[in-house]
């Protein structure tokens, strides 16, 4: 077969954040189908905050293998196939990596005729169920309650927030500049916003939620999730969903000083891997399309164009570049 | 009336170590009792690590007033009563402060004939229900795990490890000299135990946990809270009960680094206060009683004798000069 396959590998495993030497690139030939599998053209990308700790060290799953393509999620059409679960023609969902074609062989979902690709990594996508499942599983969240989101702007956080106020609660959302403070008011129907970068956290938070907070929903860690302790509410849920302040640091950094608060509190943390919970995709997709075709949600995303610009806009994640969800298209 | 009451007060709120600016002790009449009051002659006193929160700021009760007796725990004798619920000559317990007389209205239990004073601040006491409720209800400990206690010769940690290794865990105790660490495992049967101020706490951990931590039953906070977060299982729950490293900080400390471990391991921390879960009082004394008479249970007070010594016995709780639980015997 003449198919060539272009790839990123991890070339070195990252200490800080990600550069040139992280990456690599080759072609290789795509290999001859067994029985059972079917061949995925690549067609987008999903960015996403975790893939940094895969190349860095074994987590939840074992790290990326040096030389092997950048792990990620992403959408393809089937080209050729030996799989009767995935013929030829189908959107498929998948691990496929940061290369042009993926073998599928198991683990891939045939998308459904109503969801285009950019949804399944969208609206609909895993950060989508994560918000759900972090909210109502973990976070076990009440009509009523006081809900602080971080990483507002992003894929997940936007779409917590908007859950929140569509289940009855008071949200507020901390993000890092004033345009998405602004979009997550006005668009996103967020009750206050909070500019970390500009506002004083712990005291903004303290006056946005004055009865404390009840459900933080924590995606970026660090001196953020300090300022939400400070302000948990009696039984408050802290929903350790990411803490991508800290995934580039190349030495640990000190953590917060005032966990005893939980205990006079009554506070739970708790952390959670989405891949646990896919008993729960169907309820959460059911959920959010409705809602989406209700008109309830607004989600954006983040679209780079091409297979080698997947390091810049895995980029964006850490810069924070980006509004809404980071996409690349092949 | 003549009787003077003898009282050991707060004269300072104290930023780091309590001293003797702290406390001022005077001598007042004992008032005339009111329908439905009955009098206390305080005859033990229970030493407490929250006792010094109550000292510093409004924490899950308002501080201690200024020139008020310390709050405390304790045991006395009724020798006058307007109150049926307490008879003269009953044993009482309750929150009778440092102080010789204390009057009792409500919140008083009679102590049943067959619970010493010694037992009911002791192996009976709301430190051992507070291992009880700890480890079941919070940590939600199951046979075959494994359960890791800090602080544990003190009261609350000697009997949490006790009560996992009788619910079939394997229990390793962090203790901070070899003759606690001898006393846990020779007499009370901890499976191992580390000395954290002469070990690598988190490789020993690991040494003895080489499954990892099921169940941290925190009662420290501080550094041995990060080097359990570093050994934690996957779903593993941290228990915070206390955090005594901190309560004398004059400022706060940096905490664990490494808290994003909890989402890679799918962790939950979650803090309790005891006073939430008095309806497990006769769960924990009922199985207690059993486990302590069919000889499972071993326990140690630490007994200091004469009120004005009550400072100097609550200093020994954070300088880890006791072992087992301090009380005084008035």
């Amino acid at each position: 077969m003449d198919r060539m396959n272009h790839r990123i590998t991890l070339a070195r495993r990252p200490t800080g954040t990600p550069d040139d030497d992280t990456y690599a690139t080759d072609d290789v030939p795509v290999p001859e189908l067994d029985d059972g599998q079917a061949l995925v053209e690549v067609t987008w990308l999903s960015m996403d905050p975790t893939i940094r700790g895969w190349m860095a060290y074994d987590t939840y799953l074992p790290a990326i293998g040096i030389g092997e393509p950048i792990r990620s999620a992403g959408v393809g059409t089937i080209v050729e196939s030996r799989n009767s679960r995935y013929p030829v023609g189908a959107s498929v969902f998948g691990t496929v990596g940061w290369q042009q074609y993926a073998i599928a062989e198991s683990g891939y979902r045939v998308l459904p005729e109503w969801m285009s690709p950019e949804q399944a990594l969208g609206v609909y996508g895993i950060t989508s169920v994560t918000a759900y499942v972090g909210l109502f599983d973990i976070g076990r969240v009440e009509p009523g309650e006081t809900v602080l989101v971080s990483g507002a702007a992003g894929a997940t956080g936007s779409v917590a927030g908007q859950i929140a106020r569509i289940k009855g609660c008071r949200v507020v959302g901390i993000a890092g500049s004033d345009e998405k403070c602004a979009w997550i008011t006005d668009e996103l129907g967020f009750d206050a916003a909070i500019n970390y970068k500009t506002e004083d956290v712990r005291r903004t938070i303290r006056r946005h939620c004055p009865s404390g907070v009840d459900v933080y929903f924590d995606n970026v860690g660090g001196d953020i999730l300090e300022a939400a302790i400070a302000n948990i509410a009696q039984r408050g849920r802290i929903v350790l969903c990411g803490a991508i302040s800290s995934y580039n640091d190349a030495a640990p950094r000190p953590g917060p000083s005032n966990l005893p608060i939980l205990i006079s509190q009554r506070g739970r943390m708790e952390g959670f891997i989405i891949m646990d919970h896919m008993s729960r995709v169907m309820d959460a997709v059911t959920d959010l399309r409705r809602w989406n075709e209700e008109g309830e949600i607004v989600f954006r995303t983040d679209v780079v164009e091409g297979l080698d610009q997947a390091p810049t806009a895995f980029e964006r994640l850490f810069t924070g570049a980006n509004t809404g969800k980071v996409l690349v298209k092949l």
